[in-house]
């Protein structure tokens, strides 16, 4: 294909870097951002210089934040002996958006995946057991993704936490999704509902 | 919704500017870039500057280029007795994946949209015009989109260019498309197809 400009394919290269952006996208952002007044452009360049320079994890809990720590942590309506272990910052902002969970978390960046080289090593675990060892009592959510690295770092944070006497440990319950179709759920999950059935 | 970093919410903000991109999507990108080492950020920001301040448009066709005149009018191998007329940039990528057009293109960034506010001044009719002035005999192929607005343009265009007398004008075929159904052929699409019919 012939190239009208080399600057803009490199753009258009750049774009199809992302997630879910295909060649045939990228193009048509390139364009856009060709239309689109200078300052625009430099707005998106210099928000994006500023997210690397100034987003860090927070010293406590591993989330993302501006500040040295977090505002989850540093909130003192929070209560901080009722901690919810989660792998991504994402995950944070779903649990928040249901307004009920009232304690802190913990982000470990990700979940234990020996096919895509994250070893235990590379989550934040070490910080959490540093954390729970400071704290006279407290509830740990395990609250990963249902999926197998997910169960697989649950196994092994529960075989961690399990010993220290002064925690209680739990983790969120797999079921049938609200508004979703017993007939048309799977096998794995409608087994992991019978399994956990609750007392009426 | 809690708010975890100014820094990142402003980028997911610049994100979803992008056209196609909604929040969700936005936010799934910034956490990638949160993700990628610096280097990989600081590629797509110098990108962006770079297309804002190096590609223009062609002295001569308006196509777009980072030199003064585009790689298509400044080729030897082009004639330059034969203009094909099209909106965008994009259009001329389109004709050109045909490898079959071997002349020159003029390209007026744009169709006659009064709905839009794009009337014909803000399009590179002026430079069509000054161009076809030079030349001493011309066909000019009118490839405008076959929506509302590229007939408008295909129609302002004809009255414009048909006074001259050393120019041919044309406009590309309208009618079934390669591949396509008769069957499932909108009526517009087919009565231009039944205008259009050539002898065989």
């Amino acid at each position: 294909m012939i190239s009208l400009s080399d600057h803009l394919d490199e753009l258009v290269h750049e774009f199809s870097k992302l997630p879910g952006i295909g060649r045939k996208t990228a193009q048509r952002l390139a364009y856009f951002i060709l239309k689109q007044p200078e300052a625009s452009a430099s707005q998106l360049a210099e928000s994006l210089i500023r997210v690397k320079k100034n987003v860090h994890q927070c010293r406590i809990c591993g989330n993302i934040t501006d500040d040295e720590i977090c505002r989850i942590c540093s909130s003192p309506r929070r209560n901080q002996q009722l901690i919810c272990v989660v792998e991504e910052p994402t995950d944070v902002l779903a649990i928040e958006k249901t307004n009920e969970y009232q304690g802190v978390y913990h982000v470990l960046g990700g979940a234990i995946s020996p096919l895509d080289g994250v070893s235990p090593e590379q989550l934040n675990i070490t910080s959490l057991l540093d954390r729970v060892g400071t704290v006279e009592s407290a509830e740990i959510i395990l609250a990963m993704n249902p999926d197998v690295e997910g169960e697989a770092t649950t196994l092994y944070l529960t075989r961690l936490l399990k010993p220290f006497s002064h925690l209680s440990v739990s983790r969120i319950a797999r079921g049938i999704p609200v508004g979703g179709d017993l007939e048309y759920s799977d096998e794995a999950t409608l087994s992991r509902a019978l399994e956990g059935r609750v007392k009426i």
